[in-house]
This record gives structure tokens, sequence and C-alpha cells, in this order.
């Protein structure tokens, strides 16, 4: 009577939400106050000042039609110029508004992407652990997910492993840098043996292999980590953004798909781009937001929040014991399980209010995500918890 | 090395497209005042002045993450509830929040439907004319669309093509009124016999064949013409609402599908839907817009410009010598060629810069449309060369 397959997607609960669901009824029974919830990813610093007084200002000085029209689908040429003159006085790029489409967001970028791309047969590659969301959206196009699984030591990539998984029908790879779950930013080295690979691959099997780069996380950096741009390194690359988490806007929905000129025939590239996010009914990015981030390009995020929480967490979790990298990006820690079982360990956390993400959902056994982009205050209550988490185990 | 399908999507112009764009060149040939362009249908009234207010003050009253942050995937449960209200004052509806899920936009709306719907095998049916778009959202799900030729002589529906039609894998019907193109409203008599022989096949076929009623001009209706709500005529109902008319945002990116309890199975479609929202990568509808709806619900459309334009193309056509039924809902008239061939006809008017899509994009050959969601002026502009064109006829 529907569509079975979309019935299960909508109706099966993500362990994510599952998780989030039981923290709202805990949360009922002893307080809200008592429940540490790390496991949403909703940034918690407010979208900054700077983007309220745009869209007043926006709403104030321009007529109704210039800000609420439909935009020619990739969005307005205006919009589009202003944003890639950022990206180059940050990249030293050489892009023009001809270079971006907006879209509704990440998700939106990257699956359009992946529509874009895929024939039948392809296959995509995403590196553990990985946005679990990555399966559904590769899946929806037809084309297969394939995994190389966690290099667990530093959580950057297993080049043997994944030298094996690229075959003939790889269309591309998703680089997600600063990483969900793992928070850890790809060195340059990584990106320069990823291209490597790539353009040897390329060679091989006669045809371009596109990394797609999925960055709402560019910004949200610590202490002096850079963030390679991948277009500088490798030729076949598409940029996603999104400024969900660098403008705190996540319900907003606005990105952008960088296509560089030097894609492998850009303009056909950019017109399947363009025809993936008609099928997929993106008629174009909310109009009045492509205005607010044109007027914003630039200015600074605030991450100041995240990385007290991150650094708070990151030696809570050391003194009680716990293995875990110093937090480089985004706003999750993904530290090792003191059990195997990962489900298993999460579930028991669950007895001191602890709500934490199995890394299976991620690709990645045995170990767990912490999203700490939640109030400094919950973080400080955890470390206690966490303290009496690990002395079960020892 | 993409996928042609997409890029033949993204690529190929549609002829309102190229219609438009061939205006714009000419517009800098002889100067835009001289150009009237009836081809797109892009809302010349403003957005209310209750609009800018509307986001003025939510900007001003709550605090940003109350604003910007991700939604639950069908919507603020606020929200749909307020909007669920309004359509139960209008209508005399039971809906509750629980009934909407909130989208980006109409177009979003019906393909997420067909999408949550469609079955290998399944098929959709179309009423001619009808919004070209319907066929990719149709076949982008695997379905094909079937087609009922007008009954041109009031553009309601032609029932005996109807019945013909359907079969065993006819999963829905799409039904657009305020109808684009025509201008025509389904009358309550087309709507009570939509519903009997609909209701007939699903007995005869054992399955239920739903309506996607796809309703973004439902505000703009003239005199007393009333349109009536189908949810009240028939249960396998799904509403596809946008404010992007009737609010003047197209841009914007906002409606609602509406899942009455009435449906066969309301937990599978409600289900369904959201599975289909997730892979299409709608994450959730603009997070602001939802707000500004919910304190808008109810506010009137101003649809005097469109009256008033509709009224003065209307007589002018019908002076001119041209078949068009009068101006009901929409802003499009859809009167019938002076020549068998729509191309030839519309080729013909562009001589007096006179810009009109033709009736076979729509499923209506020997028609052609003309969008008087333009300037007064223009439109005065244009009636003597109507004349003129009428004239090379007789």
């Amino acid at each position: 009577m529907v569509n079975e397959k979309m019935y299960e997607l909508g109706s099966k609960k993500s362990t994510i939400r599952t998780i989030f669901e039981y923290g709202q009824k805990r949360a009922k029974e002893v307080g809200a106050e008592n429940i540490c919830d790390f496991s949403l990813g909703n940034p918690n610093v407010p979208a900054p000042d700077y983007i309220k007084d745009a869209v007043i200002d926006i709403m104030n000085e321009l007529p109704p039609q210039a800000i609420h029209s439909y935009t020619v689908a990739p969005g307005k040429p205006e919009v589009r110029e202003t944003l890639a003159k950022d990206i180059n006085r940050r990249f030293g790029t050489h892009f023009t508004g001809a270079n971006l489409f907006m879209v509704g967001g990440a998700a939106a970028a990257i699956t359009i992407s992946f529509k874009a791309l895929a024939e039948a047969g392809d296959n995509f590659i995403a590196f553990a652990p990985f946005f679990p969301e990555y399966r559904c959206f590769v899946e929806s196009t037809g084309a297969s997910l394939k995994v190389v699984p966690a290099r667990t030591e530093d959580f950057q990539i297993d080049f043997n492993a994944f030298e094996k998984l690229v075959d003939a029908h790889t269309k591309g790879v998703i680089v997600n840098s600063p990483n969900n779950p793992s928070g850890v930013v790809y060195s340059e080295e990584t990106i320069k043996n990823l291209a490597a690979v790539l353009e040897k691959k390329e060679k091989e099997y006669g045809h371009p292999i596109f990394i797609i780069a999925d960055e709402p996380y560019r910004e949200i950096v610590y202490g002096d980590i850079q963030v390679p741009y991948i277009p500088l390194y490798y030729k076949n690359t598409l940029v996603c953004y999104s400024y969900s988490k660098s403008f705190s806007l996540p319900g907003e929905r606005i990105g952008y798909i960088v296509v560089p000129n030097e894609v492998a025939d850009f303009a056909k590239v950019f017109g399947a781009i363009a025809g993936a996010a008609r099928v997929e009914c993106h008629v174009n990015a909310p109009s009045l937001w492509q205005l607010v981030v044109a007027r914003c390009a630039g200015k600074p995020s605030n991450i100041a929040p995240y990385e007290r929480n991150g650094q708070l967490l990151y030696q809570g979790l050391k003194e009680a014991g716990f293995t875990v990298l110093k937090p480089q990006g985004a706003f999750y820690l993904f530290p090792k399980c003191l059990e195997e079982d990962d489900y298993a360990f999460c579930e028991r956390a669950k007895k001191y209010d602890l709500l934490l993400v199995p890394g299976t959902d991620f690709g990645c056994p045995g170990y767990f995500r912490a999203s700490y982009c939640i109030s400094y205050d919950t973080i400080k209550k955890s470390l206690p918890l966490f303290k009496k988490l690990a002395e079960e185990y020892k």
C-alpha cells in the first residue's frame, strides 16, 4: 500500500533518536538537570548576533520580492559571487559564482552529489567511523556503500584497506573532516596520500573518482589545527558545505556545493547536480538565507564554548582511564569503550544517566560517541559519573 | 562519468525557461518595457507586511536556538498544532498537529508523497492540462505517469477517459485546483464524481487509491468561487500545501502535507512520508519559516491585483476574438490558439514581443498559457498586440 522501504526508513528510529527519546523520558522521572545527554549533535552555541542583524537589516532594506522570490536553481548569482570570493580569500582558490550551487544544507548537498554521479552498479567509499546517514543517502541513489575499517590509533585513513576496496565501479569517496564522530581532522599528509591513491586508481580504471568532501565542521577546529582545502590537492573534488554548525543555523537548511572548473567535465557535473537537485525537488535554497549567509560571509564562528567543553571532557575521560584522542575539531569525542561490546557499555552507562552512542552505529564497534555541544555544567557533572562507570571495570 | 539522466534533467532547459531567457535577451535589445512576458508563474504581489513584521518580531523576541535549531523531521509540534487549528477553523475538519508534516514547499510535498506511496510497477494519473514537473517528480520514484486528456470545454475532468485509465497499479491521482495552467477550479460536482469513481475502483482492485491534492493556489480564487476541501469528500487524500503563492514566499520553501487520520493505515502512510523526506534529504522544513507561517496562519492573501489583472487580460483576449474561460483561480489563463500548432502560434506571438507558453508543455496541444502575475501596465500594453496577432489569422 505504501513503499515499504520508505516506511522502514521513516518509522525505524535511529539509535541516536532512540537514546535521545529515552533521555527525554528519563528527564521527566529524575529531572533534566540529572541527565548527561551526549547523544545529539545539535549546536548549543547560539547563532551569532550578526545573523540576527543581517536578517532584520535585509527585511528592512530590501523590497519583499528581492528577498522571497524564486531564485534560479543554483542560487542568486550575486550571493554565489560573494561566497566564491570569500572561499578564494581564505584558500587561495580561483572560484567564481559559477562554481557554486546553493542547496538546503549539507545532507542535501551530499545526496545531490551522489545522485548526480551515481550510475548503475557504482559504489561510494566511506571511512569508518562515519555519519550513519551516508548509507541511506548513497543507497537511495541505487549505488552501494563500501566502508574502510577505522584506523583506531589516530582515526586517519587506513590506506592498505582503502586501496583494496577501490574497484572499477568506485565513483567517489566521502571525506568528512573535521570528522563526525571521531573529532579528528585529516592531516595534510592524509589528504596528499588520498589524492595520490585516487590519481593512481583513476589512471588504472580510466575514469574519474570523485572526492565528496562533507565539510559542515570546517570552522570548528582547535588550537593551530589546519583543515586542508581538498580542491587544492585533488582536482575531482566536490565540496559540500553547510552553515548549520559555523553559524549555528541547522534548522534553516542553507549551504552549497563547490564544483571546481578543474573537475573532469565541469559542465556535465554541474548539469547533473542541477538535475539531481530538481528530482529531489530542491527548487532553490531558501532565499532569505542565501542573502543572510552572503552578508555574513567570512565572519568568525564562536568556537570558544566548544573548545572549553572539549578540553574539560577530554581531561575528565583521560583521568577516568579512558583511551581517547585529543579534540581536534567538530564537537565530538570518540573514546574506546571499557568492554568490547559497545552496546553493552552504553547500556551500562545509562545507569549513571550518561547517554552515549555506540560506535557500531558509525561503523566502528568498541567505541562510543560523546557530543560535547552541550552545557559546560552538564559535562562537569558527568565527570564523576564517568569515573564511577570506569570503576566498575576495574 | 555522471548520471546521464540527471545531466539531461539539469541541462535541458524547460520551454518556460527558454522563453523566459529569450525575453531577457530581447529586453536588452528593445527595452524591458516593450516585452510582454507571460511566461513565468512568479508571484508579483509582494509578501504582505505581516510577514516582515513576523520575521522581525520572531528575531527580536526569541533566543536564536528557539528559531534556528534542527526541528523534529515533521516540524515543530506547536507550529503543526497551530496550522491544524487554522485548517479546522476554515474547513470544519478535525486535524491535530499529528496530521501535518512540514516540508520545503509544494514540489517537495508532492514528490515526497509520490515516493512514500510508489511501489514497483505503480502509476499515478494526472489530468491535462497539468504542471509539467509532475512527470519528472513521478518518474523519479520509479512510477509512471498516465495522463487523462483535457476536457477543453470547461477544463473539468473527462471521467470517461479517466475511468479507462485507472488500473490495478494506479496508486494515486494528482488534483491541482485552482489549476495551473487552466486557471479553473474543480467544482464540487467534479470532486464528488472523482471520489465516487475512486471509491468504486478501490473496491474493484482491493487497495487504496490516493488523491494527492496539490494546492498552492487554494487562496487565489475570485468572486464567490469555492474550492472544495478534498478530505471532506474522499478519505484517502493527502493535501500538499505551500505558502509560495498565498504569502508570496516562493523562494523560502515552506509548506506541509496533511495526512488525515481517515487514510487507509495512517501510521504506514505517515511513516513512509517521513522515510521519503529522509532519503530526499529534507531534514526539516526551514525552521524560521515554520514559525513565521504559524504566526501568520489565517491572515488574508492579497489577491486583488491578480483579480484585476485576470479580468483585464480576459476581457482583452475575448475582445480580440480568443476562446478563453473566465478566470476562476490561480493567475493563469489558458486560451485556445488561433491555429492548431501551439508552438507555431507562440512563435508568431513573439513577433509582437508577446511571450506565451505552448499548451503542449502542459499536455494540452492547441492552447497557450498566459501568466498574469505581472504588472497591470504590461497587460494593458499587451492587449492591442494580441489584437494585431489575432488580425493575422482573419
